[in-house]
């Protein structure tokens, strides 16, 4: 199966923060932000894939910046690596100020996802080619990632995760 | 400040998977159940702090069990663990069978949540009081959480984190 | 067919009141309320009758207490009483105090859903068992309040209505 | 306070039902209906009154005929009677042939509205003048329901309800 | 086929704008009321066909007048011409002072729908009998519209314009 | 105040087909495309500006290729033009095949918005400026469209509009 750059599968989304979609000091809900995650990495993956996805896992996602109501958010997502019939893709997420147009990285996650027949079993995929100095690096964590998601989802024992132990070892 | 038990924040939500929230092979989207997840986890921390809370971090999440158009899904979240200013909130999800009502658990996640005054400024929470077993484990494993959570955001160095450390010698 | 108890149908939601939720004194709608009441109620003749259910009608509802934006809402539906194919339900629906999570009562309403097949025609219901005193009570005057419903929706003669007609003659 | 016809205040909605508003097996949602219900006759109570309105009660709702996926509702509200701050509302639905254009009457509602000022406090209503034989008729008959309202509230004795005795003694 | 009136294919729909329908100066958003418009047209073309219908174009259409949150909104749609398969219909649309209950005219579009089978294959439609003033004078404009329209798309000459082309030469 | 160009203001939406923006063979509505075509316009005329906007025109757009449920559909939106207080705001539409990722242009729109402030009163805007052979040739169309808009809102006369004589002149 031939590989596809990541650049291929990009997926933009912008979205403005309606009323509803926050609490009452105005800060957007962080579940409203992950469905926005959600729905833009999907068809990242779709893209890559060219197959129906489901989300399989995410990894651990922080909500350090608080986005206020009327805010204009940016969320960019690229397939990070392909395994099998799965796919890590990396979202981007960016609010920008109204006046000046500078956009701030507000948020950073991390979605897998299954490429799957009408039965849901699981179909091959195929392989990323990172091209940038970014979508190496994302590529190459992958694997600690995976290792990592396999362990916390009890189908990994901790010593068999080679890769992700060196991160211990290396302090 | 007088602490709480888990029950005292229980909070239980009830959804019927609608065509929207659903992919063309009729499956719940991941980004849909987040969302219910936060909502429901919210009001949980809210009922603990008596405060505005804002969503902080979520923890790992996978998504085993597709879960079909029509499907009733029930989530529970408890606080299980509080420290100066946050709350851990499980989440337990369970789809049931329409004819014999049996309910099996189909997802478990964890958001942890801040205490906020209008500003945003972090408020004191009480103390968690876990009762049953399954609370007490929870509340013992919220440590171990709270480091990997530091170090995978960049604010502890793996060699402190003593508690996830011990994860990986014990093997 | 076996009888149930009330219990097994216990239906909980619990809501938030958004924005769009509210008219422009920031209360929240009659409408949106009835909608949450309906769609609770029916999640719980569903787990009664382990069957599609539809809306056969809803009892006179008073709302005596304007709910705020932001309140967050809990609403309850048990099973009352079931007759061959059609089953009251009551909802009791609770707002509750942010800063010491005191629950006040604030509304209550009756529903009777019928359980149907693929063609919309009638399917008999497990009978219902009360088991605490306010089930029994409820279990009682749902005979009561069906003459009243038979008599509005033009199908019964007042003077058929032998228990209604008691509430009448007792005083 | 000079008084206003009904006419003035005919509310007219027409809604398509959208695959979201249908259970499944593609009836309409009751409480979806309700929920249309109650906006298009609180916009009629406060075309009546030239105040916001706050829903006050419903009487009895009974859904006898299923409404179909993608079918067309057209809701029609109407003040009946107007006391001394409260209004009465009739809200007439109809389902039409997409083909012979046909329309049927498949519902009717009646709720109360309350006109309030911004604290919530009760404001002074025009009288209703009715001019048909069925504005009339339902005019005559707003003081019984009035009277079976505040009955179900507790908030008058079966024995007081002059207007509703009568219905019972004529049979 | 026999003609219909412009009448029976009048459609009405009333809205009230909602916090999430509004820009943050509280202004309903002109998208929002381009799909009111959509829905309200499209259900006049479909009365006055008895088909299933799809929006093929819009004109010019011109926001001048603001619409604040809270405001009621009512649309009114009615076929005014039909050609072989094609229905244009006129929405205007009103703005209501809550107080003196004034109706003000804020804007006015011209959708044009198909009639079509399964498979998009376009159906013969009604003609149009026009009766008011109005409808006639809309019902002359509509050939010039439609040359107007088929400019724009690049499927006719602007030589060919004969009606269009008298609009510059009168002046 | 200086000058932008049209690629500082490009905006990308991906949105991807729901049950509920479907008629009943499947196919998106006009209005919901027209809504999404609103806000992904908004925030590009707001990137242009640094300032809040408001819809002030679309024209003429024409639906000619159906797009199916579960589609991915992307938006573009440039600022095609800036006048006075005004700018042009050009979307293009395409939907992409799922399985080859080719993606079609299906649609293009035009929409106009308007910077004002908190009261409403319009606010200067920067100058374009084009730079690709696209972006020229819609610039030097903006004038001609500015007075089809005038003379179609009765604010300009016909042989004002010496552009867009032109047009029929030299055929």
């Amino acid at each position: 199966m031939k590989g596809k750059t990541a650049k291929e599968s990009l997926t933009i989304n912008t979205e403005v923060v309606l009323p509803n979609d926050t609490n009452h000091i105005g800060n957007l809900f962080g579940g409203k932000l992950l469905q926005w995650m959600d729905i833009t990495s999907a068809i990242a993956a779709g893209r890559h894939s060219g197959r129906v996805v489901v989300t399989a896992s995410i990894n651990h996602v922080s909500f350090d910046n608080p986005i206020k109501q009327n805010s204009v958010v940016t969320l960019e997502a690229k397939v990070s690596r392909a395994f099998t019939s799965s796919m890590e893709v990396h979202i981007d997420v960016f609010v920008e100020d109204r006046i000046t147009g500078h956009k701030t990285k507000c948020n950073e996650a991390i979605f897998t996802f299954v490429a799957i027949d009408q039965n849901g079993a699981p179909l091959p995929v195929p392989p990323l080619i990172p091209e940038t100095e970014e979508e190496k690096k994302r590529y190459d964590g992958a694997l600690r990632r995976r290792q990592l998601s396999l362990i916390l989802g009890g189908r990994m024992k901790p010593d068999e995760a080679t890769e992700l132990k060196a991160l211990f070892a290396k302090d």
